[in-house]
């Protein structure tokens, strides 16, 4: 019989200028302080708004099908952490609570899971759970079945759940993170994505990058969902061929020339800035297609684009909104520093990044007082063939 | 269609001296420093490890079974964080994959529910998954098949799974823990829990309140461990009816000289102990026999106890264990502190904790230097009819 003894903590410690380890490093930033994650996503509640109408019809399509089990299993990819997280997981219970009571369907048992990777906040989730119940309970009723909310921590890039155990899988601004840098990149001077001066061979490394990465999550999914159970994501994209199309890389060049300017002042080395490259990756919509075609799992039934503007405060809705160069600025660089943090941190020490993101909302907020930039998004909803 | 706003993050805020909130409250120590829980758990370590051959037994009578699942799924009620969530994970593991070596079943997929209160440290434990995850590759190669490792976050007295969906579950050392403090023991004076000086009232509000917990448990779980699945529950008990037993109430009523101590010195108020209780109960054995009986949806295979030191480290294994009054009431306090700092942080405020603490590792000390005390415990193996 072996004798177990996992005794040891090993704590995340990372140097500076190593190899990126994306599945140890990325995370949102933590908690719910200002430079949160939690308090800075407004851009991905407003992308999850966009998509409820596709949610709603995609959980109709599942409710149309016979023998709809009395078990219904769904899991959020990338969930982070915040209220965001929550919000899907609203979104999928309200539309099933829905169509339930329109149909006459008594509501059947869920289970949602929560995916993210191991170093995100899961007990901020968590900790706003109980709350969630009591609204959920308040807000629906009997309307609404038992319903348990779990974490599943893990790389939505490999397997996460039992073969055939999902009904639906959701993810929201999540895919366009790569599993990893693409590699032999190092000849990406200046740049910490693709950007319009990098060599053909990044923009090469980079789709290859994608394509692996998002046939690995397809052909994963593919094992997991069962038959005729449904998918949707939804990433920051590009709208044209063109890797170096603006929508794609102008908020990344941005944040490349604050690290340059930082460079030039002696506060931190350029060398360490040829070595950075983002694990990201922005694809054009044919490639997004292609991919699922290819890897064969998933017949898609719709595809879709649309914009939302970089300031999430200036948004439809938001009839009183005036442009202001600063707090523009402070916006979005929040927005970017809660999602990227780790990642520069990692590999460029904590010290920089408060100077690098206050260079950065100044960039940003000039660029946007000259050219109103939004992201480009794709939404795709797939059924299990 | 309902518009969900559900934006502001609640952090848990507690002031002094109000009703506890269990749920929100009760927490191991988070983290990997010195007075974390993931440091001083020895003896839920040691307890784990004298469970191991009951749990074998108990998969073996799975296994026995026709119609074996190709997917098994297995809870831990009560994980905690830390290394000791990792070996009753592994150990569950590990005896699966055993008996399919032994018996020639090829590994079944298996899910493992982490189940604790939303304010347990998740964290800690999603962090260590992946080297857990590579050690259980490592060790076990082939023989173990595709495992996913979840956190279930809430009370295990309520419904925590879907219907009929866990072939096992698990708990060490936490069902002792109530659901809440007793009700109408305000008159429990000096005491934090039952107490050789405490009223008549006081041992039977304790025992109806474990009562009524401990059937939830049962009815909760019956509702979802598919029919013929196991139940393996430690906690600790008493050795004999009298509820006043040494082995029940010593090492709180040590603990409650420490705060008349400090209520003496001024530095809290007595009046603070007075409205103190702990939510904590340790059965005898015929008790627990009764609630499962009267319960009626679990057949007891088998129901054992067993002791251990209150010092973890004088064990049978630690041939070299010298006693020392200090290291020793370290040792105790530091384990005490890990599992009940939350509750005491919470009614008298964080500031007297080292303090207590102090006391409390002084007085267990001299306790043990006269007397060797031992947690008694019991282990019951169960059967869903």
């Amino acid at each position: 019989m072996d004798s177990y003894t996992y005794n040891s903590i090993h704590e995340l410690g990372h140097g500076h200028g190593h190899v990126l380890q994306v599945e140890e490093v990325l995370h949102m930033i933590s908690g719910v302080g200002e430079n949160s994650y939690s308090r800075n996503s407004a851009v991905q509640k407003t992308v999850i708004s966009k998509v409820r109408p596709m949610l709603e019809g995609t959980v109709r399509a599942l409710y149309s099908k016979e023998n709809f089990p009395r078990h219904f299993s769904v899991a959020d990819l990338g969930c982070s952490s915040g209220p965001n997280t929550f919000t899907v997981t609203y979104e999928m219970i309200d539309a099933i609570v829905g169509l339930c009571h329109e149909t006459g369907h008594s509501p059947p048992e869920l289970t949602a899971f929560l995916n993210d990777l191991p170093s995100n906040d899961f007990n901020t989730n968590f900790k706003l759970l109980p709350d969630f119940y009591s609204m959920l309970k308040k807000e629906k009723g009997n309307d609404v079945g038992p319903c348990f909310i779990a974490g599943m921590p893990g790389s939505f890039y490999g397997r996460l759940f039992p073969s055939k155990s999902l009904d639906f899988v959701h993810s929201s601004y999540s895919v366009h993170w790569l599993s990893k840098v693409p590699q032999g990149i190092n000849n990406n001077k200046g740049n910490i994505y693709m950007g319009k001066t990098s060599p053909h061979n990044v923009f090469e490394a980079y789709m290859v990058q994608f394509q692996s990465d998002f046939s690995h999550l397809l052909r994963s999914r593919a094992d997991e969902i069962k038959l005729g159970g449904q998918m949707i994501l939804t990433f920051i994209g590009r709208s044209i061929k063109d890797p170096t199309s603006r929508d794609c890389c102008l908020v990344w060049e941005l944040l490349a020339k604050c690290l340059l300017d930082m460079a030039a002042e002696g506060l931190i080395e350029e060398a360490d800035i040829d070595t950075f490259n983002l694990p990201q990756y922005n694809p054009f919509i044919e490639e997004v297609k292609t991919v699922v075609e290819k890897e064969g799992s998933f017949v898609i039934d719709r595809l879709e684009t649309f914009e939302v503007n970089l300031d999430a405060n200036d948004n439809e809705e938001n009839k009183n909104y005036v442009f202001d160069m600063f707090t523009c600025g402070q916006n979005v660089s929040r927005g970017h520093r809660a999602i990227s943090e780790s990642l520069f941190a990692d590999h460029f020490g904590v010290a920089i990044i408060d100077d690098l993101f206050e260079r950065y909302a100044e960039r940003i907020g000039e660029h946007l007082s000259m050219e109103k930039t939004k992201n480009f998004n794709i939404v795709i909803s797939m059924e299990r063939k």
